[in-house]
């Protein structure tokens, strides 16, 4: 059984948007053995869409189509697959309630536009959209199925899991599979990972061990393929006992750069470890302006561990929230140990808190000056035993270094042993 | 004259690996006029990419592969393109004797395997690679030319800017260019946004109006084609002023949905109406964490407005930071206009701001009850004249929660008259 999959939008044929959506619907049939052996992406052209659909229904078992059905005069890959199928379009009354419904609920009358959200081919089988208001459908072409999915990638995504991969595991139960895992590591420069593990690296092995940078987050990739799903991760596990031992995580000594696996952010490993210690927190940020306390609340439960934080983009919030002495700003300035080491004690005391995390710096672009340069940035946190302090110097874009030093930041909290 | 665009490589078939190459060879080739009307994705398999070629050579004037032109045995673009061309491959000495010279200023011994990168087919012409081992080529195959890049981001940029480009240039001077542009709103469905303005909308027009949904904001896409950048930018502007009449931004009445163009988001448009209002702003949140501040404080210069903001993920930090009253808890809970207005009056009394903007609800997926459902969320804006609030009732996951009512609360600011 072999899989293609086509992407629909002017958005992508014009280079404004890149297709993630075909990347995540691989990586997925992957997953379970089914390879996919092409991407297609045309624009919201009708004559293209089943020009495409018509050819990789003879060449595929499955194809994936996405994007294009929307309520707008653009969306034409309803009409399109149906053209392809040679059949009519049909109104799907039932999820035409489903979409009033939902309109209803938001206290809206539904636009008569949205109707054309539930017009299907007259011989296709409609798929629920768990998020949103434009139906699914698969249908049977020359000697493929053709599934219908909508481009938004949350919408496709939630479709997908929810509704097309259960009806597909059922209908026909794959036996190979190819599966990934991730080590998450920061803090470690990739060419020292790299020295480190590059002995099990190298194209052609089985499981296949790769580094991928994004963001100061090095991840290393462990692809096993085997007969069934547990052969797979038993043998991403014994390369992930190697790669562990070599490089370590926090409990190591000195700690490793090792924080989590596959999905886990910075974030997951702190809720881990606060909760498992039970320790709370509170955070002070200037130059992340609240992306720490941000990160942190990403995780359901963290008013478990997170009382509160503050964001003092000016001096007077500094001193109002966390009583920094205002003489400091003069005297020292407000990007420095002082006032950081003031901030992170200040917070801690005032939310009575196991921890405060605080973070000074200059983000860019303008701010700087030589003695303090965009990229200065010092971080304290204090805890029981006293406050330790980081400084840092970073380069990239505003965005580069808020993202550096929240992680450099979040990093004290995981390696921190008090 | 139109092009597509083929992609060749495993990593991209199975989804370890996103297509970018095509979204930017799309946008450079519209930007010089020439639209893209496929793009294709195939594995490192000689058929398929011979396959694609041959199909894209009868569709398309220009045909640009990239990808699989490496030292290593999975490498066939060279004869996958040879064989669609019906011609044999050829030896490029003097590209030979280049990358030769490339090991030998690193250092090395050029490995033999290299050599195969200096092999193109017979009838082909190479194209330099100003930074790599991989020579580029074009090759006549019926009614197209079709050229072959590395499929290194890097490499393939530099090649398609310093050498495929001036060429197509100096053979084919265009003068036409597709220029496109956005206006962007937010509060306002898109179906109903589709309803007032797809007279202006419609397949073929010149200028194409067409509408994107991503995160709630939705985005009036508008695509010239014309002779030349200002007579393009002409023709878009009249339909800008058109669209703008229609949907209104917020000195319309009532306020409109338009806060920005392209690139803009609703921070940039708040900074631009609080610094030419002299208004000072502080925040208090609660379920959104610190993602207001954070999208507030992504401008640089916005602490001339943006003095500072509490994150009060505990009732306590509620009161010790905003004077909420401990009873409001206990009488009409944490999630309750009440305790809204009091954390945007207690936040804007602390830091003797103009408006004091503030936000609590349940962002999920834990927490909600029957009464107090997940994606309840109460915004309030305080300001010299009272405080206005606003129940907000959203559904998805909590990063979509999070990210609505950011928006949400962030739009109150803009349509605010105070």
């Amino acid at each position: 059984m072999k899989a293609e999959i086509i992407s629909v939008g002017d958005e992508l044929t014009v280079g404004m948007i890149v297709d993630t959506n075909s990347a995540y619907l691989s990586s997925k049939l992957a997953g379970i053995g089914i390879p996919v052996t092409r991407h297609t992406v045309v624009g919201d052209d009708l004559d293209e869409v089943a020009d495409a659909v018509g050819a990789a229904s003879h060449r595929a078992d499955l194809v994936l189509v996405n994007g294009g059905i929307g309520p707008t005069i653009d969306d034409v890959t309803r009409q399109a697959v149906a053209a392809a199928a040679g059949t009519t379009m049909r109104l799907d009354a039932e999820w035409l309630e489903a979409i009033r419904g939902m309109f209803t609920r938001r206290g809206y009358v539904m636009p008569e536009s949205n109707a054309i959200q539930a017009m299907i081919p007259s011989a296709a089988t409609r798929i629920t959209n768990p998020c949103g208001t434009a139906a699914g459908f698969f249908i049977k072409i020359n000697s493929a199925e053709v599934s219908v999915f909508p481009g938004v990638p949350g919408e496709l995504r939630a479709m997908f899991e929810q509704e097309y991969l259960p009806r597909l595991l059922e209908a026909a139960p794959t036996g190979r599979v190819i599966v990934t895992r991730s080590l998450k590591c920061f803090g470690m420069p990739e060419s020292l990972i790299n020295e480190k593990i590059r002995h099990l690296m190298g194209a052609g092995k089985n499981p296949l061990v790769g580094l991928l940078a994004k963001d100061a987050v090095i991840s290393v990739k462990i692809t096993a393929d085997a007969d069934g799903e547990a052969a797979a991760l038993a043998m991403i596990d014994e390369i992930k006992r190697t790669v562990r031992a070599i490089l370590g995580d926090e409990t190591a000594t000195p700690p490793g750069p090792i924080y989590g696996e596959d999905d886990d952010e910075m974030q997951h490993a702190i809720a881990r470890l606060l909760t498992g210690r039970r320790l709370k927190i509170a955070t002070a940020e200037s130059c992340t302006g609240g992306l720490i306390a941000k990160r942190l609340t990403d995780v359901s439960g963290s008013s478990d561990y997170f009382i509160g934080g503050v964001v003092s983009y000016s001096n007077e919030a500094k001193s109002i929230f966390m009583g920094v002495p205002e003489n400091l700003f003069a005297e020292v300035g407000a990007v420095s140990p002082e006032v950081a080491r003031a901030m992170a004690e200040g917070i801690r005391a005032r939310l009575r808190t196991d921890l405060g995390l605080s973070i000074t710096g200059i983000a860019g672009p303008t701010g700087g000056t030589p003695k303090k340069p965009v990229g200065l940035v010092y971080v304290a946190l204090a805890h029981s035993m006293g406050t330790e302090l980081q400084e840092l110097r970073l380069t990239g874009t505003r965005d580069e270094i808020r993202d550096r030093s929240a992680k450099w930041a979040m990093n004290m909290i995981r390696i921190c042993r008090h």
